[in-house]
């Protein structure tokens, strides 16, 4: 415990450490510092090797293109004032040889020779001569001497990233050899005792993690046309630590990038390991997530502290990294495209830091829509998800739903017209649609947000979902979803497409331990449950057979824990955090739980007609073919009956 | 002869060999007939070597990521119920051990624990207990298993073009091999009689080409992931040809490309190759440049006649080839953005034909002004220096000056606004100052455009051009410049930099074998004069010269032949296409001709101070500074005791 009096006091010092600042001023603290062109030097390399490399002195043609004056078309070259005097049906007759002589595009003009007349246009051609009505102007169809290129001439400046184009110019200018900027070099030392080596392929225990951000780090280096090193993981051990930062900064890399450890707790080393070698610049910048980064320098290289969560490590390279690679590599720091989105959700923001919030973004109708990822720092998957990101600025509480926000696109702007935004309650179905989309000539990409039934309606109402997750069941009529329609979006036209007739159930973990097998066994004190968010169908579908059982809520140890997918709902109960959840066969079967049947359902998919687009018409295609059938067939727990039928109110179940 | 006779026949049936197509119909064609399953297999690699890679299924966690519960943050384990009654002034206190547990970020939570208390927040830290005055609510602080990846679920879809991101969600989701599509894989042949190997670094004479080609599809292909190879050039012979390709198509590579010959000429074999082997399904398409490209299939293969011309190359590539390695490799094609420019002088374009026309672009205020470059399909620096193209479509004639047109951006939005519109006269001190304009921490392009001094003025009046060269010489006052903004900009104020007084003289050949020494030579039968273009600066102070001579200038042969730049009409001294010119001591030099001088004038930048902004600034402070006129210095023929200095109306050359 004594160990841990001693981080208690560590701590106490952090916010003199950890002195945050804007990311501006920690860029020009890292450019001010680093001497560039002691760093990164120039080097002469093959000319056809350089595309990607930057000039670093400007290139002047050494021959010129065309080399000659030559013919632009395949004809006749001649004298051009020979020609003055052809009309239409007053021909001028040529010699071959003496007055004219064939050449093919790109033969070099005769000496003597200033035009060139397209074959096509000697209205006669003998062995001894040509005609032609047409005159030829001077120079016409001959590419000049020089036109392209002269020798001599700037062909390209310093600093010029070189385009597949330019080495092109470089060869036709017959240059052979370009001096260019070093290409930057990056090694990366993952750190931690609970980081597990993928290359060993593990099999990670509780408490251990498996390294990734050197991968995602090697990825977004060549994007940037970097060498990627990664070292082998070292412990949260100072000394192995400043060896493995020692031996990097010594080898040939420019950049040195520290994986974890970059805040300031007890086994966090990298800042103290920098102080020991070089110099600590920038610990901690006013952004999140991202915030506990640190830039350094040690024997002139740039040497950063990387945070661990995958998010703040991907930041730390993005609103860092990238802006001092461009700046090292003298390239043009890339700029993500602007677009204004609609929040279909809230973003709740605290005053006093910069955040960064990815967005799911899609189009729907005329309006790019944007549901805001979660925003755990450890969330990779939110990465993945993310079309989008956007800022909300210091001074700013966060934005409201419907509220316009500008977004910087993390893919190409085309690519958000091909998103099929689908709000609401969430099935395994959703995951093989949106697989069997992407199958597609024309691909489209789902981007789904888990809200339960009731949050898809809402979605649909505010045109912020293209499609909506729904399997409302309304006690009354005994039908699905469409009362809820009446009552929650009068007034409009809304359909629906079944995806499956799915089971509901209880989900128990192998072998049924506490025995539990119908609803009331919700109310046993031993069982502890795991409940669904409000407003969800599933949610609803509980309520309702607790009523039918005469339990109340307080009854059920557990009711108030909740998770918002069926998937999370099971892992509680695989994990033993709950013995027992409401939720679908899928979900169970996956993880090789038990599922105790309580009652069948229709999984549907709403959308309101009149805003339907090509991405509903190609869904509603696919939903309907035999193969997307079968493959529902597949995961159990699924009937097919109505799969692919467009719903009538009151059909209930038949 | 008979040769070129055999030529002509084939000329008549080209009409029906050449049946272009539109491109799209054209990507139709191909697609139809190629078997994409076929032809791409299925493989399966190590997922950390996955980034840029296309999955070929959808794949699935294999490990929940987090595995267990985790501390969020660093501080104590606890029951969250135990904490229920703490308040400020009213601690709990939990002893260590029993009641808490310290927990460092990412540790798992122990058996029973469902809180974390962030260490800052407890108010006593003994070895014993901890004590805190705000409750902690259940899992506050603590990552949940399967948080951002569950087991089993759908991590990736089929087609998923791989991130650096999603590398990082396949290792931590336990995936240490995925399945992709193969690579693509191109084999390139360069054709040509004429062709010269640039890996033999050779030195050009007349008829000869140092090809460039399938160095930029190289560069091309690589950013489409697309693995290239070269091949020698094999010279214009249809059994060596059809050898080549017959090797390359039973080679590994899926796509195969004949680099010229894919017109209708007597020696453009490629056509009859590919018939002769498999079948061609495309040749020609409605495009210029780029018409005379060849699609065709052979032994399941997709086969290309690129073009010979640099730039109909390039459009073969873009407009072609990429559509159908995007399709192959199971890629979204790649979108360029869009922006409306106003164009700075007219397309002309001929009816029946689509064009894509390329574009220098800048910023200019508030609008982006494009000016069209050259449409010989021989010209690569049109490539270099384009950073749009736009479309004129099929029933048009073309588009006017000062209309706007929309153009397909092939550089980041960003560099437009980095882009120095610079146009009128030309000097080698632009290059000179673009350049240096490069070696800027914040570097600025030029986009310069030679349409002589006066021409600059009108763009300067238009506000199609930030700065404009200007060197017009007024007789009647002996003064520069201001006499012409005074006639041609009246009511503008136009403010002009000096970049150098330049010296201006007869550039004539080495040991000026026809003793030319003044411009009353330039009558005598035996010189033969190259011109610069009407509005030029040059060809004004020519046509003083002239008068003050009493030399008409029907009596100078030559005078009607006309090149844009100093560097055009020197070439043209070098190579003896004429013998004398009217240049700068710059250009002769470069070329190492003789210079015969006869005038000093003044060459300046012209803007518009109330037009300018950052771009000229930064221009106008290195104009000023004295490394920049040690660079002009060395250039020789050039005065700089004016260089930087703001010029007065009458203030002449002194």
């Amino acid at each position: 415990m004594s160990g841990y009096s001693n981080l208690r006091k560590k701590m106490k010092k952090r916010n003199i450490y950890l002195k945050t600042v804007p990311v501006a001023e920690a860029l020009c603290l890292a450019m001010d510092a680093l001497d560039r062109d002691g760093l990164v030097g120039m080097e002469t390399i093959p000319a056809h090797q350089a595309c990607g490399r930057v000039t670093a002195q400007a290139v002047h043609a050494v021959c010129s293109s065309p080399t000659f004056h030559s013919a632009a078309m395949d004809g006749y070259a001649l004298k051009a004032e020979s020609t003055f005097a052809a009309r239409e049906g007053r021909p001028v007759r040529l010699a071959k040889g003496s007055q004219c002589a064939p050449v093919n595009t790109g033969h070099p003009l005769p000496e003597g020779m200033d035009g060139v007349l397209m074959i096509e246009k000697a209205v006669r051609d003998t062995d001894d001569f040509i005609e032609l009505e047409t005159p030829v102007f001077p120079m016409q169809h001959v590419r000049r001497i020089g036109e392209d290129i002269v020798a001599t001439e700037l062909l390209l400046p310093q600093n010029r990233l070189l385009s597949p184009y330019d080495v092109g110019g470089l060869l036709s200018a017959g240059i052979w050899d370009v001096p260019v900027w070093e290409q930057l070099r990056m090694t990366f030392i993952p750190t931690g005792d609970e980081v597990l080596d993928f290359t060993t392929r593990p099999s990670p225990r509780p408490g251990q993690v498996i390294e990734s951000n050197s991968q995602v780090f090697a990825g977004l280096a060549a994007a940037q046309g970097c060498l990627f090193t990664r070292v082998d993981p070292v412990p949260d051990n100072e000394d192995a630590l400043t060896t493995a930062v020692r031996e990097a900064v010594n080898g040939p890399s420019h950049v040195v990038v520290i994986g974890a450890g970059s805040s300031a707790g007890s086994k966090d080393f990298s800042r103290s390991i920098i102080e020991s070698l070089g110099q600590v610049l920038v610990h901690g910048i006013d952004l999140m997530p991202g915030k506990p980064s640190i830039l350094g320098i040690v024997g002139g290289k740039l040497i950063v502290g990387a945070p661990g969560y995958p998010v703040s490590a991907v930041v730390c390279f993005e609103e860092l990294l990238i802006p001092l690679l461009s700046w090292l590599s003298r390239k043009t720091p890339p700029v993500r495209q602007l677009v204004d989105v609609e929040l279909a959700r809230k973003i709740p923001s605290k005053l006093g830091t910069e955040e960064l919030v990815r967005l799911a973004i899609g189009r729907v109708g005329e309006k790019l829509v944007a549901t805001p990822l979660g925003r755990g720092a450890g969330m990779l998957t939110t990465l993945i998800r993310a079309q989008g990101v956007t800022r909300i600025p210091v001074d700013s509480e966060g934005a409201e739903a419907a509220s316009k926000v500008r977004a910087e696109l993390l893919v190409p702007a085309a690519e958000l017209d091909q998103t099929l935004v689908v709000v609401g309650s969430h099935d395994n179905i959703l995951d093989v649609l949106g697989n069997e989309l992407m199958g597609l000539t024309r691909p489209v990409r789902i981007a789904s947000s888990h809200v339960g039934s009731m949050g898809g309606l809402t979605a649909l109402k505010n045109r912020s979902a293209l499609m909506a997750g729904t399997h409302l069941f309304d006690e009354l009529s005994g039908d699905f979803n469409f009362p809820f329609f009446r009552k929650y979006l009068p007034g409009l036209n809304v359909a629906c497409v079944n995806l499956a007739i799915r089971h509901q159930g209880l989900i128990v973990a192998k072998g049924n331990p506490l025995g539990i097998s119908k609803v009331e066994d919700l109310a046993r004190p031993e069982v502890r449950f795991i409940n669904r968010q409000r407003g969800a169908g599933t949610r609803i579908l509980l309520d309702y057979h607790l009523r039918q059982a005469g339990i109340s809520s307080e009854q059920v140890n557990g009711y108030d824990k909740e998770e918002f997918t069926h998937m999370a709902v099971a892992v509680n109960v695989l994990t033993g955090t709950a013995s027992c959840g409401l939720g679908i066969f899928a979900a169970a079967n996956a993880l090789g739980l038990d599922f105790v049947p309580l009652a069948r359902e229709r999984y549907d998919l709403a959308f309101l007609p009149e805003h339907a687009d090509w991405k509903t018409e190609v869904a509603l295609e696919l939903i309907r073919s035999a193969s997307f059938k079968e493959r529902i067939e597949k995961l159990g727990g699924y009937e097919t009956a109505l799969t692919g039928r467009i719903m009538e109110p009151g059909q209930g179940l038949g």
